[in-house]
């Protein structure tokens, strides 16, 4: 051939700024069969109800017919956006169905973000959003605590301009903590005062093994949050599914967005979905997946009292899939990591869930998805690690 | 509630520009069932074999337990890709599925379309294509037959940074009609002299009634082409499945994209298909799907022939979806839309397929949707609205 294409000179400035992620990079150089992994947010795949889920699929082809696998409608299907709407009390009418609920993201920001334009974050938070919003360009601002206003009014002040605020208030991504009411109320106050929209991100928001339900933010306030839900976490993450609860106006930018982007969600997929939500067999087996995971997540806390060494703290989270561990400051968990893989046990650390370096002596630690037997080998050899660190 | 939200003022510049697909909005006003519609580029659900997709669903089940549902490689699941490498004969390195074609587009778009940059298309062309260049921002420079290279000396001379060229090569969309080998070979030749990628999207390339196949762009220059497939005519549009083909380099900045999109295709989607693909029962299906829209297009044809007033010319296609009309330029088929559904007969004005404006006097039909009784009645009703107008 004549010429070698130049590809690097073609990408555009946003295009050439996509990097891989660095936690779905863990995956590929390893045989995860024989890694104790604690790294992903995988639900446990014994929760996955094969059978259900073939059942469904014939049901729907009985009842509608193949003509569910035409295009369907960008809004997703209505007997989803119905099924949905039955479960949780919306109206059909603020409901959207998305290709997985990073796709909800990504369609928020897509909408929401221009170049320079300030979004506000808990910190540390979900990596997967972080990546989506700085691919838009977004100044990406994290906030501890409930210390939304001042730093919008900081940002105000040095010229940017707000666009939402994005928090997972039920068992948080990295950290497993919830928000309580008196947050929720701040937030929303700070929201509506400042005229932004809030992302309520909420994958988790059912799998509840202890304490009181917190009401979502979106019940609190319909106009200003957008809230996503995915099927990952009760159904199967393969499904590729969300949904997203809003207003109708914004709810009709993102769907003509969405229409440039994959025309609509995979269907089969919507159907069964919308089969076991109907006829409760979604939720009597996420009640199985909440015991389990309850079992589990009792177990990791109790093996990281028995190893851990003192001077490591981490979070009791009352539901989800994650326990965030704080390390003495010596502990550098991004550099720890190759010898924790060689030791053979996976994490994520922490400084990936901040937006602003800070984070590398913390680490995020799922239970979901390993047995009780390598939860605990795990642990004890990352106590084993954290102890050659401190000493 | 205190304030309301002023949500417009908040969205971003690009989000804002999205507008409903001309294409979509009609599906939504209409109860289908009674309009004869020419419109969607819809595959036939006869076509759709249920029975099949289940077996598919259940083996693979079998084969590979639950855990085909856990979260999967960004790249595509290992299966499918390998399922297309056997079946196309491109290396798996060399392969990556999307969830749709769609999102091949609009990733290609993202990853090299700065605001501002050129990409030239074959003029008509897909309205799904132009509405997602659009929303890059770029200048999308539409190039009646193989003038590609004065379009893009051109566009440089006016200070333009080219990016691609995008072309429907098999059975375009609108026109149906395909390129010559001798043109693949002009507009390769120019995009190596030019530097520049070749988006090869390829839907229909499978579904060929007569004459000979033309080798695909992508297998006479891999170095310079992106080659689009999709499951959507060969399967069914629901499983929202494509593939590209493509230089390794532009593959992995297109996967670290697609991550922050949407992480990864719907998982038992994909090992349906690659089920299907491996045991052969995609392809013996697709022989009876070629035949049965063989049937339809030669009928629409003698339908044409049989009602159309002169002055009326159209394209006889090889393959594919659609036959793409001509009429005296007194008739402006955007204009005629409303009295043609009032008629009962819906068709998608070739203005749309357009960049400029150009194309009121064209239009599309579909022939793979509607069964001959309604080809013939459709033909008939629209031949009588061409004559009310003519005279």
């Amino acid at each position: 051939m004549d010429v070698q294409i130049d590809y690097g000179r073609l990408f555009s400035d946003d295009g050439a700024a996509f990097v891989p992620s660095p936690v779905r990079a863990i995956f590929k150089n390893y045989d995860f069969s024989r890694i104790i992994s604690f790294a992903g947010g995988y639900p446990s795949p014994d929760t996955f109800r094969t059978d259900d889920i073939l059942a469904a699929a014939r049901d729907a082809f009985r009842a509608y017919g193949p003509g569910i696998l035409q295009y369907g409608a960008t809004e997703g299907a209505m007997q989803l956006r119905q099924a949905v709407s039955r479960k949780y009390g919306v109206p059909v009418d603020n409901i959207r169905i998305t290709t997985s609920s990073q796709q909800g993201i990504d369609l928020c920001a897509r909408i929401f973000v221009n170049p320079g334009d300030a979004v506000f974050v808990s910190q540390p938070t979900f990596l997967g959003a972080i990546q989506s919003f700085r691919s838009y360009r977004a100044n990406i601002i994290g906030v501890k605590d409930t210390g939304f206003q001042a730093a919008i009014t900081k940002a105000r002040d040095e010229g940017l301009v707000p666009k939402f605020i994005y928090v997972i208030p039920d068992f948080n991504n990295p950290t497993g903590e919830t928000l309580s009411l008196e947050a929720r109320r701040e937030i929303i106050g700070v929201a509506r005062k400042e005229s932004l929209m809030i992302i309520e991100d909420s994958p988790y928001r059912e799998l509840r093994f202890s304490g009181e339900d917190v009401p979502s933010m979106y019940s609190m306030a319909p106009d200003c949050v957008l809230h996503l839900g995915s099927f990952s976490k009760i159904l199967a993450p393969g499904f590729r599914l969300g949904w997203v609860f809003g207003p109708r106006q914004v709810l009709a930018q993102l769907v003509a967005c969405k229409q440039s982007v994959d025309l609509c969600p995979p269907m089969l997929d919507q159907y069964i979905a919308a089969g076991l939500l109907d006829d409760g067999r979604l939720h009597d087996n996420l009640r199985n997946t909440v015991e389990l995971y309850r079992g589990k997540r009792d177990f990791m806390l109790r093996m990281l009292e028995k190893y851990m060494p003192s001077g490591v703290s981490w979070t009791r989270p009352e539901g989800g899939l994650f326990i965030f561990l704080a390390l003495p400051e010596a502990i550098d968990t991004v550099a720890l990591y190759d010898r924790a893989l060689s030791a053979g046990v996976a994490y994520v650390s922490g400084a990936f869930f901040h937006t602003d370096g800070s984070g590398r002596n913390t680490m995020r630690l799922n239970y979901s998805f390993m047995d009780k037997d390598r939860i605990e080998e795990g642990v004890r050899i990352l106590a084993g690690l954290f102890r050659d660190c401190i000493v």
